[in-house]
């Protein structure tokens, strides 16, 4: 079920990224790229992080068929896609939550520091989003809007002090998903933002 | 032979890479680690991403060397080698080509699956060109110009294919060469480029 | 005694860090984030191109806690930090020839060549405050500032030929310190620079 739903979330951040990439008029092959790197990028960053080779696409290459096949597809679609701008703002949170899992499950295999497996929770989450806005010469959305690595943070202390505790994996993907999920969803709603730090001294250089 | 225009060609990105860092008023510092990054980036993503330790450059240091002082001369040379825009472009379309062999073999020799060779070769081919534009703080151009990363594909393919029929390898790298370096060449001077993705909403946000 | 002035200099990092994103009004999460990628970067980026796994701080994942808590505490403290100009630039440069000292020692454990010694030392010192400004969405500052990386650079040599020479590795950490330190705060303070290449051809594109 995992499994499942983690491919539904990586062709949903590739059909995301894609749109950002039609607003930057890039072509056909900047848009697989940018969908690459935004599906993939945060696992990626977690396998090197922790020194897990073969990276998992490296070893399942077909996920960068999915991910460009539905990269492309959003191309021919893109009106359709954009006015589903809810369902896709609900894959979006999916994701966010189950990359997390999975990000936490790569980093207890490899016998991490609880601190480590948070943040391996955490990378997996946000790093690909990251990635796309400084390609596409953003400073990261992820800084600045709605609860979003929080969301993943929290998640993933659910997941491992559940896991900890003793209680079923299938159990816990189960309850983090239902801590995660409704958060994001509702964090979006209300527009539930961190405190900004806005420092603006007199004297600018 | 396949070494010495590996050599060439890293040459000629190091100079290539150096002009652009002149445009950005760069200190001679900067010259030398953006030719760096552009010259070496694509064949270190790639051996990180395959898990190929060490990396090529740190295995071969006096590659560092060869990149710095290209650079360096460019500095000295900098209107002949702006003079010099066509030879350049050959060389580039030469590196590409080239580039994306010396990738595709790194990934066979792991034993890697036929999609990671060509991801492979892609990436030694288009990653540095990549990173020198976000250095730069641009929206990357492989994302909006000429045939590019497609006669990177076309050629590892090509490539790829000819080696799994049996035939010869230094044969394969002539053909290789023979399919990619004229088609990068024919792109440029037709200006052949990849359909462009224009995703452009009333509704900005 | 490296090894305190080593956790000093991450602090210090992790604070101006933090100014830098309130500057850009980051949210108390992008803070840290920001933090722990200046602080924690360049060790990262040398970590995996030397191929030296687990990353220190997956290790040794207390120094996160130390950089999130530094972060956290600037903003608390923003005008005073401010304020305090000169000696964060002073615990700036010696955090440079700190990090430089590490990343030299690290290569050495893993026997790699003088070069790759001395580039590992100036990665180290130098790339996480790259990897902030290409967040940010700046041209890297380093490449355009006064003398930086080029203290990293003489630093790690004078240690390098040093430990060479067979000097006992604490009082070459004294020379390397006693060296680099005043070289960076006196080119701070007489504006040294590295000669700009500027190229600015008639016709522009």
């Amino acid at each position: 079920m995992l499994s499942i739903m983690f491919y539904v979330a990586i062709t949903a951040e590739a059909m995301t990224a894609a749109l950002a990439a039609g607003r930057r008029s890039m072509d056909w092959f900047g848009v697989c790229i940018l969908a690459c790197v935004t599906a993939l990028g945060g696992g990626t960053a977690r396998d090197v992080f922790l020194g897990h080779f073969p990276l998992y696409w490296v070893g399942n290459p077909y996920i960068l068929v999915l991910v460009c096949g539905a990269a492309l597809l959003t191309i021919a679609t893109a009106r359709l896609v954009y006015r589903l701008r809810w369902p896709f703002l609900l894959l979006d949170a999916l994701g966010l939550v189950v990359f997390t899992i999975v990000g936490c499950n790569v980093a207890i295999d490899t016998g991490a520091h609880p601190i480590i497996v948070i943040v391996s929770g955490m990378v997996t989450g946000i790093v690909g989003g990251i990635l796309r806005d400084v390609l596409c010469n953003d400073v990261p959305l992820v800084f600045r809007s709605e609860l979003y690595a929080t969301v993943s943070i929290v998640t993933g202390i659910v997941y491992y002090l559940g896991l900890l505790a003793g209680i079923a994996t299938d159990l816990m993907v189960l309850v983090a998903l239902a801590v995660g999920f409704p958060l994001r969803v509702v964090a979006i709603y209300f527009k539930w933002e961190m405190p900004k730090f806005v420092f603006d001294p007199q004297m600018r250089k």
